[in-house]
């Protein structure tokens, strides 16, 4: 018979820069479980090593390095890059915005993905869904909130520029601290309050020895997708093989990630109750409140970035009918488990 | 320099026998998103052929199909085999069980995976994510509901055995109808009630015009999960690429799929609403007394089958910590937001 028809693949190593350390096992981890997928897929043809923020370049500076070839991927949260397009806190979250299956849903079957590549085009960059952490909680206080006016003069830690502005809106100020730091901050009283993620991330820094009240919901991040970048050029260069190889390794990891925060999340959550953790709503007010002072810094990024006002225009109309649906068979089947005996 | 290190892989050609028909696009649809992609990777090299429901075998006869490799895959709902065991069902869904995202978590990072692969290898199969439609409507309804008692004599037309005993427990008569022939059944009055799944694929089958009570949740389906199986001796001679391109592929389907029926049923449901479907919350002793009759049911099983027995403790061990931790951080942000003018 005919010979096979055989072909050298040329071997492919990529360098991804994460903005994670390597104590956030579960986000930190994505970029891991992608690189092994990518790996066995691959046969080893296909190589993406993995290195954790700082090692290559500061966590912040990913961006600048995919854009300018240093390194092939990063592994980020967009709204890190607010500070570059507001717009770029539309790929992850916004205040009162998509939850982890809207997000989901838009990114994939809604516009999504296409919009915020096109926004990522301009810095020569492609994105993949690179995890998702599900709602997060909204953060450790030292005292109890008991209405909206406990938030003027608080100093609190907070993880992104956008949420920086709509706090700064309910008269606090905003303080950026490394995770690292944040423990003593809050210890000393030199910073009121801080959020850091959820449950399982939150009770490896033991926050409650310092900060007993933890509140919920983090309004701020209803859904907050975590991404990959690559350089579109580093992208071009691949066979149709290890494109496919690299986009579908991504979609099962961002999976996996939002998988593991919802199964870790409920014993630590019990453990940290179990240590005298307060764990309470937000009142009212405070939603309503901070619901306001976002839509005015909505407003505001409309009239500043033309990429955020149409980006968001679209979120928004996406987010309308989803939460229109969920109201539905999702919140109905989710309340009524809530009163059950199991 | 050395000559590249080159090897022929023969291809893998495996025909796949789906349990749907192609109308139900998203659902059948994930077996196809798997295969494109399962191309894409391998480069052509391990392909899966799709078949409809009934194309090879009667949409029933698949796991007999992969457990004696007449073909190497299917693509179903594990409930669909209750008959072979009760466990399979918690594979897919049990009434008031776990929610999509939940069901993730325990298949990828709880032991869901594991213990039905465990039933799973007894029939000489294993199984991958294929896909979840998120929480179901609870059906279609001549008549309002008032109470429970309304469903004594009921003559309901449901997908599952387990449901359909679930409610015998409430004096309702199940009956097994083809998707085809329930509009003329509802129509006729030969069937007072019919489920199919949710807004994007009940609209295509005009129920309202018949029975415009539509009722919600599906508390017999928070998250059901459908399923690929594969022959356990085709799957071990894959090469270690040709499984981890499998694998990935069905995850990635799987997201794909929730993701589809996120972004679809809102406006299937606005057009529903439009054309005078009347949509509306199962009253609470509806609820109260199916999650009795479901109970009894289960408690039947755990006596009937030592594999539901031992999941089924798994599944409501997970299932106890995740709708305690859903309550706080998920259930507010969304029922906040249902609450917003955005």
């Amino acid at each position: 018979g005919a010979a096979p028809a055989v072909h050298a693949q040329a071997a492919v190593r990529w360098r991804l820069a994460s903005s994670f350390p390597k104590s956030l096992d579960t986000i930190y981890g994505a970029a891991e479980v992608m690189s092994k997928a990518v790996r066995a897929m691959s046969g080893g043809k296909f190589e993406i090593s993995v290195h954790a923020g700082g090692e290559l370049m500061p966590p912040f500076g990913v961006v600048d390095g995919v854009q300018n070839g240093t390194v092939e991927m990063t592994h980020t949260v967009p709204y890190y890059f607010y500070g570059k397009n507001p717009a770029f806190a539309l790929g992850s979250a916004i205040p009162f915005g998509l939850n982890a299956r809207q997000m989901t849903a838009w990114m994939m079957h809604g516009n999504g993905r296409k919009l915020m590549n096109e926004l990522y085009a301009t810095y020569g960059m492609v994105s993949y869904a690179g995890g998702n952490t599900g709602v997060q909680m909204g953060g450790w206080y030292r005292k109890e909130i008991k209405s909206l006016a406990d938030f003027k003069g608080m100093k609190m830690r907070l993880g992104g520029g956008l949420v920086g502005e709509v706090m700064q809106g309910l008269g606090a100020v905003p303080q950026s601290i490394p995770g690292g730091e944040i423990y003593q901050a809050l210890e000393k009283g030199t910073i009121d309050a801080a959020e850091w993620v959820g449950p399982y991330d939150d009770q490896k820094l033991g926050f409650n020895k310092v900060a007993p009240y933890y509140y919920y919901p983090g309004w701020w991040e209803g859904g907050p997708e975590v991404d990959f970048y690559a350089n579109q050029k580093a992208v071009d260069s691949l066979s149709a093989e290890n494109k496919a190889i690299l986009e579908t390794a991504c979609a099962m990891a961002s999976t996996d990630m939002l998988a593991k925060y919802d199964a870790f999340n409920p014993t630590a959550l019990k453990q940290l109750v179990a240590a005298k953790t307060k764990v309470l709503p937000f009142p009212q007010d405070v939603l309503e409140g901070s619901f306001k002072a976002a839509m005015t810094v909505f407003e505001a990024n409309n009239a500043k970035s033309p990429e955020w006002k149409k980006i968001y225009a679209d979120l928004r109309n996406f987010q309308r009918d989803q939460v229109l649906w969920f109201r539905f068979a999702e919140a109905k089947f989710d309340s009524f488990m809530a009163t059950r005996k199991l």
